[in-house]
């Protein structure tokens, strides 16, 4: 038997996460699975996303039951394989959770060639947040030469990716971030054409001031004050891939009135602004291109990254706490296990 | 000379449009121009979007000036001509506005036959209303076979139109409106699935109960407590193609909190709804695909029309305002003169 350390949810949080909603636990679990696949957990991704798994009942992501295994997305090495696709030794991605092991039956994993990229990408811009920026931009936001994107948290694992690939078909694109680190980033590494703190006391002025034909695309990951910036210069004809609304995930109720939410309607009828809300496995059908189009700009240095990688799965909680406030400074990663050589 | 009866703005509405916001002038009118085109006015149509133009500043129609001439779509007689395309005689939509006489350059003007169908649904089902209803149920709205649309103002121009073009392709079609023989009507004679009464007092359980499998798309064109019953109902990946909001055109501010309008975009997001706004002009490049296809659903029998005739361009203002409260029963139409025999 391995001992398996796992994170738990003991409690489903009131706003923001904290400490006492997680409990790592230590349980057994068998080195000699008779089916399936014994996975040992090399890598954990920690998205936005999980905050509403962590909520019970409707979410577009199924709620985790207190008590059970936190779910994320995962790069592992096949430990044993009774499983006709996989042999020991493969690195495989996938779900499998906040678990040092797994076992599976080998549903919904994907073989990835350590050769043609570093194994953690496939849990960044070439998995599930790249793919989120590639489809949301390409299906919903259409961009087109010479139009302007707007993106926030733009340093991270997903904003990184929107507004690079934005910049590939000729937009002017101007990232959102916390803070002149991050803001600095995207444009001396990512190309970016601007860099906004939207921590600024006069960041509504500053965004205005770098979208001089307004915003036609505005890929929204966050919500909050961020959204109220930009939709006054929110062009006609403008379209807003709705991906994310971070800055909103920890509410508890509804923010005092007027209700704006009538008037929203109005405006998107006279503006004729495309709203359109999307998460990656809608489009499930086009992983093939995005593995072509981003893997190949990838390999062309076409398109950089940047990881924050946290060691140890005893830290995964602290970390993901942090990412909900933006303390994260690219993909945020734990590394659960070192690779093998 | 010629004595033209015209209908002006007189003053801006605050809140709902009151008579004292129009006025009947007698103006003289050349009846020898000598360039383009004079025109009789025999239709005149009058539509909710009339409300927007009533109003200062932007909107997706322009403003009128106060004291300029009500805008308005038109069908007229073409009383001297010296036009290349035009004869006296011709019968041309256009948008001549809400006066008996127009001199124009022939821009924007389009030619009738009087053979194909009564000349007045240019203004209708052949015309804005029918295009807006066709083409925005079918780039936006995208129905399939089996899925559930709701339209509100359901025996209206618009939602007539949507509702049985909806049929035709399988849809299984809801109409709302106001009172029980507009309800009957676009069951009985439209042949839609459901039709209910807004106004009742269980309204939001009955339309609960007319789409047992939720709502797919939703045909935006009245909002207030319409929409309030309508997006608990929304399934995922409903399509809200966004036309008008008519029971909020003469709102005076915004409604007491809490404000909604950051939890709507988290459920757009969540439920990836697609909701956008459109108006008619923004696909004037259908508008052959639109003749040919409605064109010949009409002759074939397949769709029916309500016109809802108001005798005298001194009535248009009253006509109007009693359409903003749902008064009108089909296409409002204000005949202005009779047609040539």
């Amino acid at each position: 038997m391995l001992q398996n350390r796992q994170i738990l949810l003991a409690s489903r949080p009131f706003g923001e996460p904290k400490p006492e909603n997680f409990r790592l636990a230590t349980t057994e679990i068998s080195d000699r699975p008779e089916r399936g696949l014994l996975l040992k957990t090399l890598w954990l991704s920690v998205d936005p996303y999980m905050r509403g798994i962590m909520d019970e009942g409707d979410s577009y992501t199924p709620a985790v039951d207190i008590g059970g295994v936190m779910d994320g997305g995962t790069v592992s090495l096949v430990l044993s394989s009774r499983h006709a696709d996989h042999k020991a030794g493969d690195l495989l991605v996938g779900y499998t959770g906040w678990q040092e092991y797994a076992h599976t039956d080998g549903e919904g994993l994907r073989k990835i060639d350590p050769k043609t990229a570093p194994i953690s990408t496939a849990l960044g811009l070439l998995g599930m947040p790249g793919m989120t920026a590639y489809t949301g931009l390409l299906n919903i936001g259409l961009p087109k030469s010479g139009e302007t994107l707007v993106v926030a948290a733009a340093s991270g694992a997903v904003g990184s990716a929107v507004g690079q690939i934005a910049k590939l078909k000729g937009c002017h694109v101007v990232g959102i971030a916390g803070g002149p680190e991050k803001t600095r980033y995207v444009v001396d590494e990512l190309g970016f054409d601007t860099g906004l703190d939207h921590r600024a006391a006069d960041f509504p002025a500053r965004l205005k001031a770098a979208c001089p034909k307004g915003i036609d695309i505005y890929f929204e990951n966050v919500g909050g004050h961020v959204w109220e910036a930009v939709y006054p210069l929110l062009n006609d004809f403008a379209r807003v891939p709705v991906c994310g609304q971070i800055a909103n995930y920890s509410d508890t109720g509804l923010p005092p009135g007027p209700d704006r939410a009538l008037a929203l309607i109005g405006t998107i009828l006279t503006k004729r602004w495309r709203m359109q809300g999307f998460i990656v496995s809608d489009f499930a059908d086009q992983t093939d291109e995005f593995l072509r189009d981003v893997g190949g700009w990838l390999r062309q240095g076409k398109l950089k990254y940047k990881e924050d990688v946290v060691v140890g799965l005893e830290n995964a909680p602290a970390a993901f706490m942090g990412q909900l406030k933006g303390r994260n400074f690219g993909k945020l990663l734990i590394k659960v296990a070192d690779a093998p050589a």
